[in-house]
């Protein structure tokens, strides 16, 4: 690592202007950078045939103030005043950097066209409520009106989830509702409001002895890649998934019970680990996405925290598919799973040794030497956590179920290397966007008798198109099946070009036998794969749902969750 | 064990006679018994204060035909010719006898009733569909004729699911649709027809290697108490639990996907592991107990098949409160869960002693000198399963624990003696009816923090009522709680006497933080309490889906999951 290849490119290290579009569009703080090392924009410039010259002096770096010039679409000024009522003037703009800015998620899409200036999408007003009762006075007096709301936690959705298509209102659950509410030892759980975010919630769960008079320290276990940057109410309503679920669970394994206020009134769910008292209406709530109402509290599992007992390993693999039958083994072994879980294609793992500086390195000669070569070998990386024998027998189990299908044991090297960059991978955009280069990434879930087939054909798909990087990982792993996260790297001539790329592999997704998506939730981006999806019968009894909570269609509307397109698509509406 | 204490009655030990009420009210196989053992039946007459005279002659044994005249309530002549079309006269049955015993559960009261002849509900036609298509075609017939369709898998419903309250037809799943559709070893899943009966399923997975050509052999890791007399359809539909659900998984733990026949159509869901496609749609039919279609096809997770990894393990604690500190630290552990894992209350442990044979033996004198005295000491039973290591893990886990709690290891002997009897005991209750004593088990799900109020709240409710013995035990646990499974032994006047204490009993359910029921289900019998448990909010959530599904309400009509009683209470609807 940072072995000096070539000239590096003077990576953008400032933080973006203040009211600028690269202020929305740049990924998490405003101050944090990840740049590609050397032998990975070494890697880019052979990809695309890029000189040194290429990366002299980024392209369009979207610092520049935020100008647009669309009207109020859903709410007029006697609106504005009455909800100014309801939460306070501090608590409402209509500022045009605020409509703005909270109308955007973190799509390329969408960091491409701010970049350029093009605003697609805004709300008519933002709204910071203070408590429950604020959102409930307002879904009440937008329900009156029929003013579309929208739901902001940590701005971090893929899919345009929280697009205000229609115009509106859009609440921001994070400046004010982002409290923990109780913490129960004895049940183990916690009690948060929606718009806590990721770090602030594990802060409190770590440090509960401290805040809590607790005996043990606890964890929340859920760390989406956007962890530093999305909210625990945004986990649970979109169906995320963290980097250790393998062992903790997705987020609708943590939810105990949930508090939502609805166009038809409040909503709340108990907080029994379980019974027998008809279908789950917990399980209706969790993934609706917006659309069903506004998730205002949650009730979550927590677990001992003790980073002491954790455990790391790695193995290099001959080939793809020796990885994944050890992986289905370890998946389906009985002796508990890893938490960090984590296995990559070919091609990804030719990249990650780059990135993780073993390519070229002594392992890496050792690895060649036995036999594991670039472009066939496969990386897992793993950790284990829980009580400390517990742990110890899964690296244990992991590591005889890893020899008998080929790998080699690379210590918990590789998985030291991935874990300080774990959250900080998402800033890579910025730095390759600059330079015309364009990063994104979906993701899908599959059985395990499907997996080589999706596999093969997605790639087939985005590698058909010249100079194309495609990495893949399965990272989230059952008995049953497991996700498949594709990275791809790319150039296009225009967005359109690079949109219409996208639904290529969405649309390979469904053919080859994926889930629209594994984890990213469904927003409006992939509406229209949803219906294909489920099917007409699962699509009634969403809209049968929707249409109890929200006769008036005001939650999230204008595609969300594919539930009031009419057959016309998503993008028609905005 | 074994000891000769006074006169033992002559327990009937004669399959009851063909065609007698007997016959429907009994247990089981009709050739199957456990009579109560001499402690156990001590203690009845020192409870019951009755003599050995008492027992010389059952009181009213049922043996007798069953007659009956209930005209038909929802199925004209006509009906039954078109019904007969469907699926086969063969296969459509408008005999009395069949018309009763597809009508009645396994509560005590309808054994009551049904032994002195008292017959208050039953279907208008017993109907045995051969396929999917028989099921949708009956289901479009029933939908356009208004004609109520009742669903029968095992008939060891225990709420009255399956009563047949509006009259119509009841589908019998297990004749015809109880097949293993196919066992899928890569995606580690088996999908059956719904009427398939725990022993033939769990017989399939086992012999999987012989009969499916399987590297390994499978279990389904679901074991309720009913498991010889309950179809896997039943335990999706109701929400059952095993008695290792804490290690495997709750029934709605283990479902990958159904399929439904519903009067709006087929509703089919797919076997991702994990999605994030929008609220569960699979979620919201487990535990719909037949209100919203007939399920006829279900995928389940499966497990590898490992006996000879299975650990057991007991204790005994000096008290109630030491032993439920210990079964929730072991359930907090994250070490993995045990598989057996239940813990006995003081009253539960005196008697299950006696039952064990352990009552008086040389063990019970060490552990009264070892100052574990009874009716203060709790007996925990225990088994690890899973790959060797971590099942020898979770015994070594919970003993460190044990011990910290003030417990005592018992070797695996208080389990093992547990072990043959376990899906027996319900046979006793013909014993004990005999001779006029009832026995009724009620259970419900409580947070950790509410277990001790709940506990004695309701012991205190049934204690109240002369000469009852109440039993109570934890068998289901989770991080956040676990369930109490009560036990209660009696005698009554008469049924209505009975009746009302069985409500005063889920009353103090209510009142004292717990759930109507943990594993039960709903059915009719806990209708009264849905409501004020869920609330209105959830209620309405349920009925939107009813409605969407069922809108001409035949579907389990009269009173199921309190989802159409509009105000009146389900037994006027008989």
């Amino acid at each position: 690592m940072g072995a000096n290849i070539g000239v590096q490119p003077s990576w953008i290290e400032a933080a973006p202007e203040k009211g600028s579009f690269r202020s929305i569009f740049k990924w998490g703080d405003p101050h944090g950078f990840k740049h590609p090392n050397a032998k990975l924009f070494q890697l880019l410039k052979e990809t695309f045939r890029l000189t040194d010259d290429h990366f002299r002096a980024p392209l369009n770096d979207g610092n520049r103030p935020v100008v647009y010039h669309h009207p109020l679409r859903a709410v007029t000024p006697d609106h504005v005043s009455a909800i100014s009522r309801i939460v306070g003037d501090e608590n409402v703009s209509a500022d045009d950097y605020d409509r703005l800015k909270f109308a955007t998620g973190k799509t390329l899409e969408e960091s491409l066209r701010l970049r350029q200036g093009e605003v697609q999408s805004v709300c008519d007003l933002v709204v910071h409520p203070r408590h429950n009762d604020d959102v409930r006075q307002l879904v009440i007096y937008c329900d009156r009106e029929k003013i579309p709301v929208y739901v902001y936690g940590g701005g971090s959705s893929v899919n345009f989830g929280l697009r205000p298509s229609k115009g509106g209102i859009t609440l921001v659950m994070g400046t004010h509702m982002n409290k923990v509410v109780r913490l129960n030892e004895t049940n183990q759980t916690v009690t948060v409001q929606a718009g806590i975010m990721g770090p602030d919630y594990e802060a409190a769960l770590n440090e509960a002895p401290h805040r809590y008079q607790t005996r043990h320290r606890f964890t929340g276990g859920h760390f989406p890649q956007s962890f530093e940057f999305s909210s625990v109410g945004g986990w649970v309503v979109t169906l995320g998934s963290g980097q250790m679920s393998s062992y903790y669970g997705d987020a609708c394994d943590l939810v105990i019970s949930q508090e939502y206020i609805t166009p038809v009134g409040d909503l709340k769910t108990l907080d029994f680990p379980a019974t027998a008292n008809g279908p789950s209406v917990d399980r209706m709530m969790i993934g609706s996405e917006g659309c069903f109402g506004v998730l205002v509290e949650v009730t979550l599992k927590i677990f001992r925290y003790a980073p002491e007992n954790r455990r790391y390993f790695g193995f290099i693999f001959p080939s793809w598919a020796k990885a994944i039958d050890a992986g289905r083994d370890i998946a389906q072994g009985q002796f508990g799973m890893p938490a960090v879980f984590r296995i990559s294609d070919e091609e990804e793992t030719h990249i990650g040794l780059k990135q993780y500086g073993i390519d070229g390195s002594l392992l890496d000669r050792f690895m060649r030497l036995r036999g594991y070569q670039p472009m066939k070998r496969c990386l897992m990386i793993a950790s284990a956590e829980g009580e400390k024998r517990f742990a110890g027998n899964v690296k244990r189990s992991v590591k005889r179920i890893c020899r008998q299908s080929g790998g080699m044991y690379l210590t918990g090297y590789p998985t030291r290397q991935w874990v300080p960059g774990r959250f900080k991978d998402p800033y890579l955009r910025e730095d390759l966007n600059d330079y015309g280069i364009l990063i994104e990434t979906l993701d899908t879930a599959v059985t395990w008798d499907r997996i080589h087939p999706l596999h093969q054909g997605v790639r087939r798909v985005v590698k058909s198109r010249p100079d194309t990087l495609c990495m893949t990982h399965a990272s989230h792993f059952y008995a049953q099946g497991t996700n498949l996260y594709f990275i791809f790297i790319t150039r296009a001539d225009d967005i359109d070009d690079f949109v219409a790329f996208q639904e290529k592999i969405l649309h390979a997704f469904q053919q080859f036998g994926g889930s629209p998506t594994h984890h990213h939730g469904i927003g409006k981006l992939l509406s229209p794969w949803i219906q294909p999806h489920l099917g007409d019968a699962q699509m009634a009894v969403l809209r049968a749902l929707k249409h109890h909570f929200d006769p008036n269609t005001i939650m999230n509307p204008g595609g969300q969750l594919g539930l009031d397109l009419n057959g016309r698509p998503w993008r028609e509406i905005c």
